[in-house]
C-alpha cells in the first residue's frame, strides 16, 4: 500500500520500519526533519510538506503527541483533511481525545475520506518488535481494508466500534493504571515505612490477587530508585487530562483518576515530566 | 505435630484436612460448634474449651475473623496465652493488626511461649487445594520449626521478619489491591459511558500493562453483574481500616487507600457487606 506517515519519533520511526518490511511504501514527514533520517536512511521518502507527503497516499497514518499538534495536522490549511486524495483512509494512531477523533472521522466523511483512530499500547519496544496492541474505532470497512498494515505494526488488534471507540479503549486502559501502579506505590511506600524488605514484599505478593503488570514491571523500578522512562511521565499526564475531562463532560465522577492525574501533575510542578511513570513514588516521599 | 487448631471456618476448616492429611494431630475448637463438625467426622478432637483445646499443643495456629476476637481469644481469661504450654508456638494466621502482632508476641515471649504472625493469601479456593500464600512475621527460629506445617497448608510461603512483618507484608498486598481494582472500577465505568462493548474491552487491555489480577479475575464478574464473594467485602473493609490506622499511626499519607476505604464504607452502609470485592463496581452507578 502507498502510506504516508506523519510523525517519526521513536514510536514513528519503528512503526515505519516494519511497515517497510512488509512491503509497504512510504513516504514520510515530521516537524524536525532530522528525526527522519533513520527511516530515510531505510528506504523511506522523504517530503517537504505534509501536504506533498499525503498527496497520492492510500492511507496517512499520524502518530505525534499533543492533541493540538493533530488538531494542526488534520485541520491547518496544509493539513490532511485538505491535502489527502479522494478515498484515502486516515488513521490516526496518536493517543488523543475521542472528540477530536469524531471531529476528524465528521470532516474526512464531508471531504470523501475515511477515518480510524487507531492508538497503540506497548511502548517503543512494542514498536520495535512489531508487537504493539491496537485499538481501532471509525467504519468496520476502513478498518477491515487496514487491517493488514496493523498487522505489520501490533500483535493484538482490537476493532473496537464507530469514531472515537479506539481513543475511548485508550483512555479506560491509561485509567485502569493509574489506579494500579497508584497501588503499588502506596503499597511500597506503606511497606518502607514498616520496616519491611521490598524486594522480598514484591517477590511475596506480586503472583497473587495483588499482582500487576505495573508492579511486576514497574515495582522493582521503583525500588531501586530506577526514574528512567519507559514511559514518560508528561504522556501519562497528557492522557489522564484527556480521560479526566472526558469523564468530566459526561458527569462521570472517577476519584481515583482524579487523584492520580493530580500527583502527576505535582511531580510535574517538581520537574519530573520526563522520567517514567513509576517516579510516582516520588509523590510519596 | 501435635497442634490446637482455633477458627473452623471456611478457610480453617480446610486447612485443618491439609494437616491432618500431612500426617499432623489436630484438636481444635470454634465459638460455633457445628462449624467444626465435617473436621471432627474427618478426625480432628473437638474440646469443649480453648484452655482444653490448647493445653497439650505443641503449636497453636488461629484463624477468626476480626481482630477484636482475636484479642479474646489470645488475651481473656480463658484464652490460649494463659493455657497454652511452656514451649509452644503460637500462630495467628488471621488478618489483623500488626500491633496486634507484636502485642501478641510481646505476652508470648514473657510467659515463655513463641508467636507468629502468619496471615495469607489465596482465599478458600487456595486453602483447599493447599496453595495458600503465607507471609510470617516473628523470630526465625520459631518460623523455621512452623515451616513444614506452613507447607502442608501453603505454596508460597514467606519469612518477613520481626513480629508484625506478616502483618504488614498483607496490609501493603490489600493496599495494592485498593488500587488495582478501583482502576479496573474506573475503567469500566468509563467505558459503559463510551458505550463500548465491555468484555470487549476487557479482552483488549486485559493482556498489557493495564492488566492485573483484579481485572482478569474480577473484571468479567463486574461486567456481568456477579456480586458472589470469593472475598467478602467485609472481610477487605477490615483489612482497609487496619491499613488506613497503621498509616495514620505512622503519619502516612495513603489518598488511593483513604478514598477505596470509604468507598466500601459506603457499600457496606448500601448493605453490600456479603457481596465480593468485586461488588466496588456500584459505587459508581
Amino acid at each position: 500500500m502507498r502510506i504516508a506517515f506523519v510523525g517519526t519519533g521513536i514510536m514513528g520511526a519503528s512503526m515505519i520500519m516494519n511497515l517497510m518490511k512488509a512491503g509497504h511504501s512510504l513516504t514520510v514527514y515530521n516537524r524536525t526533519k532530522s528525526k527522519a533520517d533513520g527511516v530515510v536512511a531505510a528506504g523511506a521518502v522523504w517530503k517537504d510538506s505534509l501536504a506533498e507527503c499525503v498527496r497520492e497516499a492510500e492511507a496517512v497514518i499520524t502518530i505525534i503527541g499533543f492533541p493540538k499538534d493533530v488538531e494542526e495536522v488534520y485541520f491547518g490549511p496544509e493539513g490532511i483533511l485538505a491535502h489527502a486524495p479522494e478515498g484515502a483512509i486516515l488513521v490516526d494512531m496518536t493517543t488523543t481525545s475521542p472528540r477530536l477523533a469524531k471531529r476528524i472521522f465528521e470532516e474526512a466523511a464531508r471531504r470523501g475520506l475515511q477515518a480510524l483512530d487507531a492508538p497503540v499500547s506497548g511502548g517503543d519496544q512494542g514498536a520495535r518488535e512489531g508487537t504493539l496492541s491496537i485499538m481501532a474505532g471509525g467504519s468496520k470497512e476502513a478498518y477491515d481494508k487496514m487491517l493488514p498494515v496493523f498487522q505489520a505494526m501490533g500483535s493484538r488488534i482490537n476493532y473496537m466500534g464507530p469514531a472515537g471507540s479506539g481513543q475511548h479503549t485508550k483512555m479506560a486502559n491509561q485509567i485502569a493504571i493509574a489506579g494500579a501502579i497508584s497501588g503499588v506505590c502506596e503499597a511500597l511506600t506503606y511497606s518502607r515505612k514498616a520496616g519491611l524488605d521490598l524486594e522480598g514484599v514484591l517477590a511475596c505478593i506480586g503472583a497473587g490477587a495483588a499482582s500487576s503488570w505495573q508492579m511486576n514491571n514497574l515495582g522493582p523500578k521503583m525500588v531501586q530508585g530506577d526514574d528512567r522512562p519507559g514511559f514518560l511521565i508528561k504522556h501519562m499526564l497528557k492522557d489522564l487530562k484527556i480521560a479526566l475531562e472526558e469523564a468530566e463532560a459526561e458527569n462521570l465522577d472517577l476519584p481515583v483518576l482524579a487523584l492520580v492525574e493530580g500527583m502527576y501533575e505535582t511531580l510535574t510542578g517538581q520537574g519530573r515530566q520526563e522520567e517514567g511513570t513509576q517516579a510516582l513514588i516520588h509523590y510519596f516521599e
